[in-house]
């Protein structure tokens, strides 16, 4: 998917949410465990409830791989079902990956290649090497961490270099000699609030990709009004307050109350710039 | 497996070696594509051919998933058959992991409790909360990424901060509040050199993950005269060069031959401390 088409899908559908499917075994309604494959026929269930209210899904490696293999197979049936039955969201595999250029070229043959996933989370600690095999794919997207939502992102991402540089600058800065706009997004946390003052300062025209609104506590409003650009430029992704919003068996409804909400406010800050 | 249990295996083996399973379907011998689980029946042939020589392996999580839910089968039968048979052998999960808290709590379930490993190599970029959760594991290690042994490793672990100390030695000195030499150990790439003697400055006891002598070109000898410690205080891993020394059907004698010559400069090694 290009940039282009990324915003013509933000602005037919007003909005520009993520819908993180971080589907735990443990959180899922209880009646769901009946099914031959119940991270499958939930995500299927939330999907079916949201798609036409967000414009990707993010379905966090973590919680598939603490399954094994049937974690995976239901990962991939997600994957695929989306791919069929709504071709024009936009995938993110949300895996942290990186590593030296053989390993990551593996990974990126993985998510790519055989299951055609838009776009992939990377790490930068390793460096270029360990980014550029996942740029080698048309239409794909590298997705780098620069500054996270959590606590620890403070440990390192904010450390200064002997010119004043943060190290979430300079990955900003240096990653794009490896790739531009077309390729590239990043990664900030919503509950950062105004460093995506100093971030659009180094990457005006990129997406940024935000999670932290919801569970984590981040403010969609600061981040619109400090993160926005002229073609959006974000990717609002909310996981746990979505798809969690109701245990029952009217959980899937619940989730599109939930979505329904996001995305109202989302017309509404996205007509500063429509 | 603890720090002691560890060093009682190198002593006892004259080794430090781990032997790395980046098990590549496009590299292993034409012969094997006929078995039913031909990445399983590699591994298991060249653990046969090399336990006795190595006191570790490290399989590459990429190598697995790139072959989707076929490559998980696989690795969690090269896990357990490891365990089965040669239980003195410890486990590191080469994965890079590192996520915000909740999710790396899945991955630490993963490979913890689910499938027993012993370590599980982890990302530092995203600060404490995202390592604490793999060290409530007792006996399980986190090896965290210091020093890495590809070139992309300059782009920012070596970016010195105000008061002219470097990412990576942030990253040594940091980590040692969350955890001891009983629970961490640091990636260091051998091709880093004489950085050993700065690093041994930060953490003269902890176990080293040292990756690239092989086929990445590091010095087996500059590793442990910068590097050794009087527990010897390395894992040395060497992957390709060993499990790819031959093609034919008798690449499993020839990777032996190659972890025979290692472990015999390892064991020449080992006299300045045995």
């Amino acid at each position: 998917m290009t940039k282009n088409e990324l915003f013509e899908n933000i602005k037919r559908k007003k909005s520009f949410l993520c819908v993180g499917l971080d589907t735990d075994i443990n959180k899922i309604p209880q009646h769901l465990l009946e099914e031959e494959d119940p991270i499958f026929a939930f995500n299927k269930a939330i999907i079916d409830a949201t798609a036409d209210l967000c414009i990707a899904y993010k379905p966090n490696l973590a919680f598939y791989e603490s399954l094994g293999v049937k974690g995976w197979i239901a990962f991939e049936k997600t994957v695929r079902y989306i791919k069929e039955n709504y071709p024009d969201q936009f995938i993110i595999a949300d895996a942290k990956r990186g590593d030296i250029g053989n390993t990551s070229s593996m990974y990126a043959q993985s998510f790519f290649t055989d299951l055609d996933i838009d776009s992939v989370t990377v790490a930068p600690y390793m460096g270029e090497d360990s980014v550029t095999p996942f740029l080698e794919y048309k239409g794909k997207w590298v997705i780098l961490l620069a500054l996270t939502s959590n606590k620890g992102s403070h440990d390192f991402q904010l450390t200064e270099d002997v010119n004043g540089e943060r190290l979430f600058e300079k990955v900003l800065r240096k990653s794009q000699e490896w790739a531009g706009d077309e390729q590239m997004m990043y990664v900030v946390g919503a509950t950062q609030g105004q460093a995506f003052e100093d971030i659009r300062k180094i990457v005006p025209n990129h997406f940024l990709l935000v999670p932290g609104v919801g569970a984590q506590g981040g403010s969609l409003s600061d981040v619109c009004k400090y993160g926005m650009n002229s073609t959006c430029g974000l990717i609002v992704n909310s996981s746990r307050a979505i798809i969690y919003a109701d245990k029952t068996d009217k959980f899937a409804e619940a989730a599109r109350t939930e979505a329904q909400k996001v995305q109202a406010e989302m017309a509404e800050e996205l007509k500063a710039i429509l």
